[in-house]
Formats: C-alpha cells, structure tokens, sequence
C-alpha cells in the first residue's frame, strides 16, 4: 500500500481501520471506487471477489486483480463470484462499460490469477475468521451476497455492516423505468440480501444520481498527472461517450465510488430506514426496489429494515474521490 | 342550465361548445368535478355513468344525481356502470370519501333515477349517434372504458378526445408505492384504455400533485355563498381530514376537477407523448403506469402512443376552479 493516503474521515477519526470485503463487477466505476478506496487512509480491503453484472464474472476478477495491481495492492485475494444471476439468463453491460470493461484500453493483464475458492465462499470463511469486524461492500448484482445467505444462514450476524450499490427505492431506475441495474441483474438475490435482516446501508439511485462528475472536475481529472489518475481518465472515456450518448453532456454519475465512500464515511449521507422489497413478478417493473405500502395498505410489520440513503453531501465526496483519484496522493 | 358562468378558454375561443360524455364514481372530488363543469361554459355534459372505485357504482350513480341537481343540470341522463373490476375484487374508498361518498353529509335522496341502459352501453351508443363530436372524460376506474372497447372496436374512432384522470408514469403513486388510484382499482381495465389508439390524454399524478387546495383558496370557498359554494364546502371537510392524517397540513389535492379542467382546456398543461403501459403481474407494483423503456431496452415499437400531462398551470387552475365554486357565478 502507498503512504500518502488521504484521510477517510469516520475510520481515521476513531484511530481505527475499516476492514472491506469488495464484491464488484469490475466495470468502470467500480474501478475507479478501487482506486478509490486504495487511496483513503484507515481503509483495508481484505479481499475481494467478483460477480456478473458489468461483464462476466472471470473477466471481473481480471479487472479487479489488473486495478488492485495499478493501486499496489498485490497481498488482496481475488476470488470469482458467480457467473449467472439466480433465476433468469445472464446479460451484461458491455455498451456501457466496453468489451474488457474498462472502457477498452485492453490493459495488459495482471501479473496474479484469482483464487480458487468462490467469491460466496470466502464471504463466509472470512466473516467467520473475523466475526464483526467486516464492512462487506457490494457494488455489482447481490448473486454472491444471495448465496452466501444460503450457505450461512448466520451470516448477517458476523458482518459489521453491509453497504450496497443498488436499487433506486424513491425514484426511477436505469435499467429499466423502475429498476437500478444492479437489482435488476439478479431481483432474487436482491430480495434475499435486502431482507436478511442485517445492518444493511442501501446506496441506490436515490443518491448515485445526486452525485456528477463534469465540468471542472473532470478537467481536474484529466489534469492528473499520476499513473492512477492517468488509468481513471482513460478508462472514464468510454463511461463519459455512454453518459454523453443518453443525456447530450459530458459527465458521469459516480454510482460504486459513492457507495465505497459510504463505506467508509457514513456521514456523507442522511438516511430512511424502512423495509424494502424487490418486486419479482412483474411484466414491466420487475427489479424494482420499494419501501413500505402506505399505512392504510400495509400496517407496519416489523419487518426487517434497511438504511436507505435519501441524501448526499455531494460536494464533499466529489472533493474527497478528486483528492485521491487527480491529486498528489494517488496511490 | 344556469346563464352566469365562466367561460372555457379552449372551447369559448373557438365559439364551440365541448361536449362531455363523463364516466366517474362520485366521490368528493368528482362532485367538484361536476360542479366546476356546469359552472363553465362553453360546455355541456351529455350523459354521466357510473362506476366502481371510490364508492359502488349503484352509490356513484346516485351521487352524480345529486350533484347534477344541486347544478341544475336536470336533463343530464346518468347510467349505472361496471360493478366491480375486471379481474380483481371489489375495494372501494369510503376512508376518503365517507360512507356516502360525499364526505358523510347524508344528502337526501335525488328527484330523479339513473337510466335503465349500463353505462359502458351509453358510451357505445352515444359515441355511435354523435361520432367525433364526444369528449369522454373518465375520472373513476376504467371499467367502462375497456368494456365499451370490447363491446365496439370502433369506439376510438367514433370519439373527439378521452381525458382520463388515472396514473402516475413518472412519479410514485398513491394507492400504493406505484400504482394510482383509478388504474389500481381496475389495471386491466387500464391497459384496454392505454393501449386503445385514441388520442387519449392522461392527467395523472404527475400533474395533479401540483394543485393543492389550501390557505387562501380554501378560505375563499369557505367563505362561499352559493349554494354549490356551501355544498362544496360542506363535502370537502372529511377529504381534508384525510389528507390532513396523512400529510399533517390542512390542503387536498383536486385530481378530478383538473382533469375536468384539461378536457375543457388542453392549454392548462403541457404534455409528452410515449405509449404508457400498466403493470398487471407485480406482486408489488401491480397498477404502475410506465412509458417506453429506455432505448438500449426497448427500441420505439410503434405502438400507440397517449399524451401525458407532465406540467400544469396550477394557479390559473385554481383561479377558474374558485371562480367557478366559490364566486358569484357559481350555478
């Protein structure tokens, strides 16, 4: 690891470290939150493993051990996750990520291979080596999290918090009208890590939206003269074309680099607690992330509540994500 | 009909008359619907029928009678309509609306009947007799609608315009998470009337959320002398109640009487065409109205498309509503 960090606030104030275990679909924005997290002080990933979703599950491995490597960070186990979603076919997300799913600059590969145990399986082996002391950190679909609820119905007792980039419970969603992409890459597994009753932080499209990198931010970026934030910028081109194809202006939303700064800083955030479900039927809405019914529907039914972030200090964390990824404290 | 009313924008302009064709399932905000019609002029209700959804449909025809009467509007036939939804069972509103529908004021009984012939038949026959001339107003569950349409296929083409209050496409709902009222109460319903091809105006939720009663509008009406002022007054005391149990604020929105307003004056809103579909499978989402998905989803399909009010004049709105209800040409 590299010794110019800068300070993650809610871990460095305490003097303590937070202990991440990374579940991605390396992917440009989840990328950029590695890189991201491997420059904030107080911050330890301790493994990670990937998921379908972005692009396929071994190529997300790949991607994460090539980012890993970029950040110095040769000693974190790369597991692969799985390669299919739960219940329906699998599809991925090369139109916005590129065909290597970084943008296609066809990096060189990484210097080590992922490990042999499955990314559902390590979840487990390390929250019972390490019980309470884990943030486990999804931003790709919720395949391994689903899984490893399965294997280890004790799970949500042995992780300190779970932080998941997805769902969209007070909006419209991307991937469909009503779905967030990560949902909707697997509803099933969604519904199962979202009702498993452990303290769940829900980073969706309520707050990824809320958050823009544009205008000078990006020329800040583009200014950086670090081997990390040389990666970011050429790797965002493909991310800023897609963004620029839908919405006719060069930016991006930061969607798995925000849920990494959650992680990390939960004051970056105000939250709602309530239940949330994950429609399953639907024709058309399938995917969706919902709170509560109305009371006069659905009288409160001590369900089990998540922590829904419903705002975000957005400057805050664009300062924080430039000062690692375009300053001079890049790993 | 009374002489001292206040002329309709569209229909005025043009020296026309708009000729309505009203289906509804009165209910508090659908007797000020009918009084705000009759108080315009420049418009003529042809025949009311009723339907399930705030109250039964045999309790919605017997509204409508009462609030024809008190508008003087004795020639105006009103038909019995759908009992009960498609393909769910029946739920009615009586927590907003009363017992009687009319916010538990117990009015006495109307001098007239409804006619013998079911509304959803009124629509065919009158469509048929004046064809291209009838706006068809729904204001209550769809029932009628996508009977009519089965009963006649030519029906969209037998009709001038239909203006619906029903939906909530780009925002939540408000019988449930997604689902408004009107198209929860019947979704199937629902997607016959969306997806019939006539040029079809929906005045959802996302516009009528934007009229609220309140403060000085409510002291205006209560300060009413007419008649209808004071009947108006009177129904609104239990719909404010219930928004103030669930919103803390004495206020109500005016779902019906805006989508009466639009019929009679398209320029009130403005609008973006798509074809909208309802969800009729989600265990969750059951009765959401969506759009298009997005293009990477779903490529324009040439299906039909319906125009979507998605912002209104609010205070031009009210302003006519009031002259109307509270002024002195109330009829």
């Amino acid at each position: 690891m590299c010794e110019s960090r800068v300070n993650a606030p809610d871990a460095g104030q305490r003097g303590e470290t937070t202990r991440i275990l990374l579940d991605c679909d390396t992917g440009i924005d989840d990328a950029l939150a590695i890189l991201y997290l491997a420059g904030l002080e107080g911050v330890s990933i301790v493994a990670a493993g990937s998921v379908h979703g972005n692009v396929p599950a071994p190529l997300g491995a790949l991607n994460t051990l090539r980012v890993l490597e970029l950040a110095g960070l040769d000693d974190v186990p790369v597991a692969v996750g799985a390669a299919r979603p739960m219940a329906q076919p699998l599809q991925t997300a090369e139109f916005v990520h590129g065909e290597d799913g970084l943008g296609n600059i066809h990096w060189p590969m990484p210097r080590r291979r992922p490990s042999a145990e499955p990314a559902a399986q390590q979840i487990v082996r390390l929250a019972r080596e390490q019980p309470g002391e884990l943030v486990l950190l999804a931003i790709g679909p919720l395949t391994n999290l689903g899984l490893a609820l399965l294997l280890e119905p004790e799970l949500p007792r042995l992780l300190r918090r779970v932080v998941v980039m997805g769902g969209a419970v007070y909006r419209a969603g991307n991937a469909t009208a009503d779905a967030e992409a990560n949902v909707w890459h697997d509803p099933e597994a969604a519904e199962l890590a979202l009702g498993a009753g452990w303290p769940l932080t829900l980073v969706g499209l309520d707050v990824t939206m809320q958050v823009s990198l544009a205008g000078d931010a990006l020329a800040e970026l583009q200014a950086a003269s670090s081997a990390v934030g040389r990666f970011a910028w050429s790797i965002l081109q493909h991310y800023l074309a897609f963004y620029e194809s839908y919405y006719g202006a060069r930016m991006c939303h930061l969607h798995d680099p925000l849920a990494a700064g959650i992680a990390v800083d939960s004051s970056l955030a105000r939250y709602r607690r309530t239940p949330v479900h994950v429609e399953l039927r639907g024709e058309r809405t399938r995917g969706a992330t919902r709170g509560s019914l109305p009371w006069w529907l659905n009288p409160p039914s001590g369900e089990p509540e998540v922590e829904v972030a419903v705002e975000v200090d957005a400057e805050r964390f664009v300062r924080g994500f430039l000062d690692v990824l375009a300053g001079a404290r890049a790993p």
